[in-house]
């Protein structure tokens, strides 16, 4: 055969697939630290932060288990309650963790300002919104209609729990784009704050923006955030804007209110037949 | 931000997905055809053959339903059974539609000549091989083990029933990808035989060969491929080859016994940084 | 339409065109200034060198007008000749030159060294043979079966005189390549020693090779280059070799005989899908 | 030389060449197939339309061959006319085809819809026009004037009967931007209706346009065109657009009225440096 | 490691480095050649031409040695005085040189028309300027406050006395660009009217733009310039613009006055990821 | 102008330049901390490890302010001495921190494993060697004798004391490569352990090699490293790896001994006309 063909999807973008915590709500990305924190401190326990981010993205049976194979964790939990958890112990564990993370999301669920104006052009574009989260499907189920409520409709959103492996693993990404329908990887763009969910999205074929300031480097509530001096903000914003692009990311932004002009960026981008 | 970082994936083929009917067994891409034919002759209705083509693509009872929204289909039907089928009546037409299938299929079993050779060397190279049919579960079911017993061992299949969209949206390859736990969509390999399926690896961001002698467009049986003379089988090959390519699949051979060869030219251009 | 397809020619090179003076034959393309040179040394009158090298791709009638437009030379003539020459002066003028041009051409017959294992190259190849000249057709085919009887079969030829744009216009090679029955202008390799020829090739879509070494930029004969020192030589490669780099050549060699290295590297290129 | 030099064109367009049946007039490419209908009805023989697809790019004579070289059409010959016809009676046949077609081209003269918008354009951005026709030397001298007379000057027309090899090969463009006397391959644009007229571009190294609607694919007149449904509109239209991009068509549109902005784009793309 | 990274600057332009002669002042190039030539003809020597172009990159004992290595200047000066130069007289020479150069240079001191306009630009975009030249650094300190009287401020400049190799060698503007603490080398821009002074900004790893009127191609001061027919201006801009080029040079423009365009371009493929 | 130049350095590497501390000598990088410590250690001040990091890149009187600049550092001398140093106390300081660095840094004198095949290598393909430190002129013409000793020949280093801005600006890498005299910043490859420094190399447009193991992000000598098991030399080697990579390195390996085949890599890619 002396001829060879290239096809490059030139259509428009069909889907944005939102991580949920540190981007989507939960500024800050604390929720899930704090209901730990407050899980265990309840029996004496104080979890180092890095510990906290080290569990991040992983569902949260699997949380604790991690914990409990930390040597440090594993001593004081045996000095104050004299055994580890058994598998029934641990599942009562989990149920009071699910409890407590519903509440610290919950306080947590503001949208970054004005985002609400990136939604009435998301919808306006025609685009499908999907949400990749590392709660069981329980708390989600609990958080989207809040959500609804404030005015962000979600098409569809999956869970880490369904499926094997955590990211940078391009799983939650993939699963959620094939039940968001859309007709080929590069017509979606993962939008994330943590590193792993850039990888993520890079994985999957998609293209990937990801926000410096709400989310997990910052690590900061949004009162925090907006009580630092403008040297320290910058510093922070530079070192995290440097990651994420190191990362792979396409974008990098402040939060999710600032990503229209991304997206357009992206719709002349395909147009050109460039891909992500 | 004055800087902008690209990632590529430049590692291993970490799967290769087979397409099964005309790429995997099924030389001729018959036996889906040949059922339906069975099942309505039954019936004194002749199907005609570019209806069974349009079909291919679509689980089962969705096949029935097609036939039945067919004017000239639904008029004899009609003709010779007075009433068209209701729920009830389709479900019993697909039960015997399976059961043709697995006899049919069963028959167009045998691989391509020397196939085993590739497997070996799929095997030796550590990817992983999954499966796309358009076959129910049930059948599939049926006729993996019957590969196994003939050494071809598959890490996973996915039906087309397990999905909202058939070919070529991307889901049926990203689903199986995804079970596979693949890293990167760019470290996957679609091979198929018909237009549809390389559209299908292409949509999911995957590497694409695509067979021009086994399979859809040639459809014709070894049996009947070896009949033929040399000047015939240049003609289908020159235009199945074709086909494929104008679809935009990465190389065209003319059987999987041929995939080698590609495979190792994937390898090289992944490590040149090259995507799919 | 959301996908974009791009087609590349990535068969093997099917034509090799050359151009005929200071390429194929006549080593320091100087038959042509010679004739000239002897023609008007009858009127003496003594043609400046770069008179001689600005008509070198005119047909032959052309130069003539070219040189009677020149004011000095107008003087010179009216002040032996009394007045200019009319059209059937200068038709018979131009006869003149025609056989002082064979005469000429056919001392500087002589190809370069082991030229004669690159046309087998070529033959062995498949590759057809073209042939582009400033010459009229009358002396061109007094010279081709000259070349013929050395071995060097050439498939077709065209002369400046049939077409209606000298170099840099593509419409010599053009022609000569829709003669040559060729499938594609990717597949045609362009080899010229002057600058007007590399251009030519490049706007006829092709790939080029330049000739530093023999040709109208040495502008010596192959006995006048063998007694310079190696510093003399190493200039002239040098100047030369980047004057023809910069026209855009794709390579650059000393004479036709060391082109089989490149033909190569062009077989390479076109089956990663390159382009000229 | 440890340099090397890329040249590109990078100026305007030169030449635009178009198709003449189905492209530029004759809306449904069918006054070619009707003629041939027309002559062979009155020997009682009735042409399949498949083999009126399979002549449209072969000069006249060469029609009526491959006709006669056909079993079906031989016998039916024979059994009316007792022998097949001599050299002579084919040349009788093939005069009375010409008259044939210049009756049913002539019926089919009127240009799409606003075309004299687009040679406007044309015009006014100094393009040449070019146009390639399959109809022998006398049909197109008969209706090139009656375009002028419509307001669409053409600079030069070349005949299939005017080349060696018919489409795909690149020899009817060729020609014909070397008559209009382009200064590079790539400065052309061919548009053209069919798959072949495509590649024809291609393979002569030019940008090229094809159209859906009017054209080979259609087939269809424009009053059948204008009385189709929206539903077989679209499907038509996806369909032959498919078509001519799976082809490598840079665009497709549906007629050229259409293609004005086309042009605009490739002159934005060659002065970023891109190529055909 | 499965993946690579690419890394490219997107950022602005930091800074803007000129070639002085031919480029910022002295419109013609002429003013070291005119000193050169009084000198030597206080000693009833005339320097040939192309003579004057070779010394033109050397600092200014370099000339005198080049001239004095020179068989023809030799001879005539032991014929006027007797017995060449010794290392004392040549510095004597030297001095009376520079005091020629000074006035030559102040003569030739003009920009050429609004390049103030381009200059408030840069500035106001916020670029360093840089200066290279080839005068020795008692001369160019002497010139460069008569820029900025002028409204030309130059943050700093290079001389080639302080560095080993001449240009194309990228000393000089690597030099410069060091000491103008730029980020990149990607984000300089170098302006030069000589075919050496692009080829030293290309090996530097920056932009080029190249001026074909002022400058040493043409050699003709901008009276000269004013009194040349629209043909010949046509011709040397032609001529000129080809060569800076085929050098490699981004952008070729008649003066620097035409600049703003450029960097305006640049920035905009800075913006796309596209370098030097 | 309507064709446009594209130039590429496609010529041989002519320069690697490496950074001294952690690539070329001192394998943990700590010798410049353990003479900071053990200095303040004198004055009974502990500093903590990441301030030795940040400090890494100053030079040495640099660093000293740096330190006094920290407000635990400043109480806790205060506490001990009273005031703080004045600036003729800080340049006695500085002697003494020389003389410690000095025998620290030839405690760590000694070399990677094997890399005396790699300057075979080197010097075999007649590269070029420079060398970029942060110590001071008198320590580095103290370390590169001992150096030559050992069989390291380098042709030219340059200190953080001679240019304006620390890395990741260009400043000492390209101050390095004008004095090696080479011709273009392609041509010359930048090999470091730190991030900063693969930036440095990027910035003056040259390609770059990471150190993972050996430098700044182990931080451990050559026989703590040895002391690891394997897991925990894995678990460094991928995290140092990544950094390096994403930082844009274009290779990346363990320690210099591994660089040939990354050399003989560019070396392929330069020829292709690959840029870095």
């Amino acid at each position: 055969m002396h001829l060879n063909y290239h096809r490059k999807y030139c259509g428009k973008i069909q889907a944005v697939i939102f991580d949920m915590t540190g981007t989507l709500i939960d500024f800050g990305a604390k929720a899930n630290g704090q209901a730990l924190q407050q899980l265990f401190n309840q029996y004496q326990i104080q979890l180092p932060p890095d510990t906290l981010l080290a569990v991040a993205d992983l569902p949260d049976l699997a949380q604790l288990k991690y914990l409990f194979a930390i040597e440090s964790i594993k001593n004081q939990w045996q000095q104050h309650q004299g055994s580890l958890p058994d598998e029934k112990q641990l599942e009562q564990l989990n149920i009071q963790l699910r409890t407590q993370q519903i509440v610290c999301a919950s306080q947590q669920l503001s949208l970054p300002v004005d985002s609400k104006a990136v939604f009435q052009f998301i919808r306006k574009q025609g685009y499908k919104v999907g949400v990749c989260t590392h709660y069981c499907r329980d708390i989600a189920s609990d958080l989207i209609p809040q959500l609804a409520e404030g005015g962000i409709k979600i098409d569809h959103w999956v869970s880490a729990a369904d499926v094997s492996q955590p990211r940078p693993a391009p799983h939650l990404a993939l699963t959620c784009a094939v039940a968001l329908d859309i007709l080929s990887v590069s017509a979606c763009v993962k939008v994330d704050d943590s590193l792993k969910g850039i990888e993520e999205g890079l994985n999957a074929g998609m293209w990937t923006i990801g926000t410096a300031i709400s989310g997990e480097y910052n690590n900061r509530s949004i009162n925090e955030w907006n009580q630092l001096s403008n040297t320290e903000r910058d510093k922070i914003r530079s070192e995290a804007t440097l990651s994420l692009y190191r990362a792979g990311a396409h974008y990098v932004v402040d939060t999710i209110s600032d990503i229209q002009s991304c997206l357009e960026d992206i719709e002349a981008r395909l147009k050109r037949g460039e891909r992500p």
